[in-house]
């Protein structure tokens, strides 16, 4: 089974609730490449509903969009670089410094959704990543963000 | 003890994991008046954390910024409109249309934060609410929200 981004990440550093593997009671969001995109699918429980139990929550929404982007900002710079994640440099690493959500419809409850993310530009540090989140009908939500990468 | 605006959300609506009172797995954010803005407090569980312990998780600043925003959109529309909530009319009721969320420094884990609403504009369904998440030094997250009223 190929790895995926998220388990590349140093363990002192994969706490997240969203995303992190040495969170036992977190999301565990799993990103990968999917040409030159990137992909995470990920089926939310159902407690994680929005106001009507058919529907999930936006914080869910944010925060799939949130953990596959900084994945994404370290694969497409690792891409960049002609790196691989894990080759034993120095781990690339971002962190999130702003995201826009436009929610575009309600987010299906008991469905696998599909988020991807497309490089829109690296500079310096920066990098732009657009993102969406697709559920049984469509795109239920687009996202914006600027990641920034950490010195490391 | 007052109220909050959550309080007065339908039940068949309550069902959301930031804040709806109907789900007995959710965070229940509650949002109140201060003054001319709104106001909530919450201190999430250490399960929430983000890539280091020390920090909370963006989708859980997301998840914050969103319920608040939606609750605030609310109260400002009754203000305006002269109605107090539970006063026996068509409730009001907001969904996000899009959330951008400006991470200015991590936001801590194991004190209270504080979210905190300010109305920018109402036009017809459309209301624009500032928002801004602080922890116990200083202000971590700002937030911009569309936030639409549902036709009743």
């Amino acid at each position: 089974m190929t790895a995926a981004f998220q388990d590349f990440y140093p363990d002192e550093f994969s706490h997240c609730y969203g995303c992190g593997s040495q969170n036992p009671q977190g999301h565990h969001l799993k990103s990968y490449w999917d040409g030159e995109e990137t992909i995470a699918r990920f089926t939310p429980d159902a407690k994680y509903s929005g106001g009507v139990p058919e529907h999930v929550y936006g914080g869910m929404v944010a925060s799939l969009l949130d953990c596959h982007g900084t994945a994404s900002a370290a694969a497409f710079t690792y891409r960049a670089l002609n790196r691989e994640m894990g080759d034993g440099g120095d781990p690339v690493r971002f962190v999130t410094a702003s995201l826009k959500v436009d929610f575009l419809k309600p987010t299906p409850m008991g469905v696998e959704l599909v988020v991807r993310g497309k490089l829109r530009s690296i500079d310096g540090r920066k990098v732009w990543v657009d993102l969406s989140l697709t559920g049984n009908d469509g795109i239920c939500a687009k996202g914006e963000m600027l990641a920034i990468r950490l010195r490391t």
